[in-house]
């Protein structure tokens, strides 16, 4: 009894149909928390927004009990699922105190878009999916700016606290140096100081820009070779067509060939 | 009689001399235009360079109406002859007061160029014909970007008003964080009141450029795999040709054999 | 007795001894007029450097009119030769009034390992050919520069002279815009006064970059198709010795068939 | 004897189990020297910091002289043992004087992770690869570097010394202009100047970023062909297997056709 419900609520809840209002409930809520950071739209229809808002989280909060009544525990076994639960529960803390910043997070329900339009969907997992294979390069970068943070903070963080005071803000200098954003007007700052430097930007620059550069290249190869792998399966199923249509041309003639051998076998027979 | 005359001036219309003299206007147009934006060129000529735009807008507005004559509605069906029309009609509204603005839009005409010339239309239509590819990602983009403005705006918008006061302030800022302009300096600057914030940057930066490079990348795999298509389709023909050529051989060899039989059957028969 | 004197030296001008020395003395040549624009070098070894730019400007010339003799006109049907020709030509020059600026330009004569270098010359034509594939795309983005630039100026000329003053000016600005360099500064800027300009920065920017991304896509489109086609052809060759051999032991097979039919036939005979 | 106890110290020293010990010392040894960059954990933990470091300083002593000990003097035949050796010998250098920069160096020690851990020294390795092919028109960029910098010393150097003083602070400033970062800065008030120089900044711009730019194309290139052939490779593998089976086939249509023949022709003996 129970699980037919279960089963009915699960096919009920995951339709195309409902599927589609909760893909318009996600728009408009997020046009409206959208529009809350306008002050003067917050002071004339401030509580309307608000309504709609309480009563659109109010709608998920239920579409997700549903969904934890049908499926129960499996369905924290899809990511996704998680996904969904941990941004509307976020909705649900008491947004004052410490948790006033949580409040502004509440437009990470945007992001459900992701799960339920199939297209991004598909989208993020692609991208999802490049990601383990740039890991390693990504470590080898953190060593590179682990290190040159280390030998930078020993070095200029007496002369130049605002840049090399910390690690952390080495490793922030590092970070923009390497996006190239502002790097001369620091190296320059240090080269008066200290002309030797210019080596240890130029080195970073061309460490740093050569390892991103590599990771960049690894996803587009592994784009690039998942595609190709596809199109050669696609062309080896040509060919493998092509020439057994050949082949079993040939056939063809080998089996009229016997055809003929086996006629002259009957013609020997009857004169046998 | 008139679908005659239609057909005629149709023809005429588009005739590749027509054409070339269209284009001639139109670069001594672009120039014109562009001339009119010198002072002192204004007072020299000025009463010139006017007739002349005058003039060969004259031109360009009949040719249009002769058009109209011969393909009637079908003229719209076509998109460039759309893009062709709004451009002529943008110049004959009254340049004066809320439209002053539009005059300087016929400058726009130069963009019939890209209509006129048959390489460059072949390439904005390559490029338009990448662009779909790109939608659902740039949506993607678009959701990353709404996100982080939401929240920026909450965040620190009472605080850095000149960057972060409106949503749409936020938008743009965020805008000129993914390009790496600047970055730098805004996130300093927060950092001082927020140290939190720094998250916010190096997230943001991460996410933006990641999708950002693979808008890029998905761009170059549809170009190579257009193209990869192509080479692959003829390599294919290619090797079908040579395993027919391959086979028809070997099918004449087993004719001869054939053959061979036939003649020890004709042997048989006069044995018999 | 002239024609074969010519033949002679042309050999000896081109042979690889000549050749290396030639080479040695640009490098050498680099580095002495490298070392002129450091004042103090100049004042203890002035004259040594001046002396040793002129000896070897001396024998470049020499190498140029034996050269001359040796080729005669079809000297100059080589682009390289002219190149080096007007190199060495610009060193000749009274180096005073207006040709001050020329004399800063021997440097140029570095250039010349562009030629004598064989793997230097090698990059350089692989440069070169790829570059007429870009000529419509580059055309294109001209095109979308001067449009915005004459737009640009008639907007925002009056306001921002320094930026937008003439048409040049707002293609330098523009172009700065395209490399992303401080753009968000001038947008900000314009913004106050111009709500609606954003959209201006943001058109450009977009097209400037799509536009500029697809000469990029074009290059790295360009040498992979040249490189795939060349191996596509060797695979296709290593395909087609594959299947003739393949075929041609079927044929063997067929052959020692035809064997056989004919001992049938004349054992056939032989019951005759 | 000495040479079985060699044996068996390089087999124990290189074990799994060893290395993985080196690897977990030379991260906490990382983490430490990071740790002592912030002056209020060294005033707390100084000495204990001070203590592992030497601590494991001594063991990876020990390491490198078990390894000497060994392999003698093919220690050093490979390139990873000798990097090795010169980062830990770096650290037993006198920390005072002019080697005090040499104590900030010891953080190099965490680069010994590269050859440690198997995934970072393929990388490393991959990259490496790649360089080679770099080679030339990395020669290329700065040759074009170097002819600018000549020149634009000699024209701007007396009138903006701070980015053109001298041949190697021009080269800087080109190195920076070439990252696009700040040129128009430097481009705007060079041109209040010499009107002319805007033609060297773009000049400038274009030939270095599109050298650059096939710099980066000559990596992706690299990386794909190599890619490519390894599929090439397989496909013709797979290719010659199919069609070989076909073959086999084909033979063995044509072997019973031999034997049809050979009935034949034992039945045409039955009639002898």
């Amino acid at each position: 009894m129970k699980s037919e419900l279960r089963k009915k609520i699960g096919e009920f809840i995951e339709s195309q149909k409902i599927q589609r209002i909760i893909i318009t409930l996600i728009i408009i809520n997020s046009i409206t928390i959208g529009m809350e950071t306008f002050d003067s739209v917050m002071e004339k229809y401030g509580t309307i927004l608000l309504t709609i808002d309480r009563a659109i989280l109010f709608i998920f909060v239920i579409e997700i009990i549903l969904k934890l009544f049908a499926f129960r525990l499996s369905f924290f076994k899809n990511a996704w699922n998680v996904f969904d639960f941990v941004i509307v529960a976020i909705a649900l803390f008491p947004a004052s105190g410490i948790f006033a910043v949580l409040r502004s997070l509440r437009i990470l329900r945007t992001l459900r878009l992701l799960k339920t339009v199939p297209r991004l969907r598909f989208i993020i997992e692609a991208l999802l999916r490049t990601l383990p294979s740039l890991g390693w390069i990504f470590v080898l970068l953190m060593l590179v700016i682990y290190v040159f943070a280390v030998i930078g903070t020993k070095l200029f963080g007496n002369t130049f606290p605002e840049w090399f005071g910390t690690l952390w803000l080495t490793m922030f200098t590092l970070f923009q140096i390497m996006t190239l954003e502002g790097w001369a007007e620091i190296a320059r700052a240090l080269m008066t100081h200290y002309p030797i430097s210019v080596f240890y930007f130029l080195l970073f620059i061309l460490i740093a820009s050569y390892t991103a550069l590599n990771i960049f290249i690894a996803v587009v190869v592994n784009t690039m070779n998942e595609i190709e792998k596809k199109n050669e399966e696609l062309e080896m199923k040509n060919l493998e067509k092509i020439i057994k249509s050949e082949k079993s041309e040939l056939r063809e003639e080998i089996f009229s060939l016997k055809n003929e051998i086996q006629n002259l076998r009957e013609d020997l027979k009857k004169i046998k």
